[in-house]
């Protein structure tokens, strides 16, 4: 589920294209999906409301964009780390969850996402574009964990599926944590999402 | 933070009471905090708007409410896992992670909290509410971790707080997969996050 149009990498309309993605994103986080409007997205991003429709037929084709976008980037992410000599110690490095923690904490990035998810949990298709996004992002993660533990000759009693869902629950659950303690230390939680991470990933 | 009038237990009032709470639950699950109305709930509740009113001042008033009891239940369970003899055993028990999964991945459950989170992300009197029910939890969970590791002789050098941050954040994260994959296997999840809660402890 893609956007109606997306512009070349690096051309003058991708820009055009981010800086909607940008703006409805931050209306999004602000007043929800329900009360974030075309016309509110379109003055934040100092574009008419027929550019945005250019690109995107609907909120709904602006949330997949959004989805997308975010994915994109854990995919290459999981690109960097598989690339390494001891992709094992890459992803349980302490800088990179850190790094990780960081972003999910981001209270900008926090509640952009707790509202996407909230409003999956009731709207049939916003539910269909975060479970294809979702399960590109897990095939990927499978993927670099089994070459993780093979390198280090990990033979696993438990399954790659559930594996990723207890890794990608702590990293989804710092959004939460964030709403509802925010200001914990990152440096420490990520010191002991590494421990438990890693325990997870020999289960 | 509680609401107006909180009736007695047991009593006819009490009864009225839960009514309430269960109909709001389902009301904004359904259709998020600003899509719910007094009116829709009291339809939903058989009740009229103004017996909702004799409870709560408002639907800020209902949340809190919902929150509180959720959080109760949470603190009653610390308070029985205390009383048992191996209090470490009793905390990583495969039973009880799986029924802490079964209810955080529930559709009711995760549909409410999430839309909880993602209002209190941007709703200030939400905020407030969800920080001081979620202070009470942590400090509950600090005391029966604490119990837990004395016992077992375990000398941590992670930071309590930081501890109670993972494991809070891997079953608040239970809701956000719930929503992303939907129907993952309980049980096989549940074993992987007895191995990660484990390490987290002894970290």
């Amino acid at each position: 589920m893609e956007s109606d149009v997306k512009p070349a990498q690096g051309s003058r309309s991708q820009q055009r294209y981010e800086q909607v993605l940008d703006a409805a994103s931050e209306c999004f986080r602000r007043n929800g999906f329900h009360g974030a409007s075309i016309a509110e997205i379109s003055k934040l991003a100092r574009m008419s409301p027929g550019h945005i429709y250019h690109f995107f037929e609907n909120k709904e084709a602006i949330i997949a964009a959004i989805v997308d976008r975010k994915i994109q980037g854990w995919i290459k992410l999981l690109g960097d780390i598989e690339q390494e000599e001891d992709v094992f110690a890459s992803m349980t490095q302490l800088e990179r969850i850190e790094t990780g923690v960081a972003e999910r904490t981001a209270s900008e990035f926090a509640g952009l996402w707790l509202e996407v998810q909230s409003e999956a949990a009731r709207n049939p298709r916003i539910a269909a574009i975060v479970h294809e996004a979702d399960a590109r992002v897990r095939a990927r993660l499978i993927q670099v964990m089994r070459i993780a533990r093979e390198a280090r000759g990990i033979v696993s009693t438990a399954s790659d599926d559930a594996m990723v869902e207890v890794i990608m629950a702590s990293f989804e659950g710092l959004a939460n944590r964030a709403v509802m303690n925010p200001g914990f230390a990152t440096r420490d939680v990520a010191r002991v999402l590494q421990v438990a991470i890693r325990a997870a990933l020999e289960a």
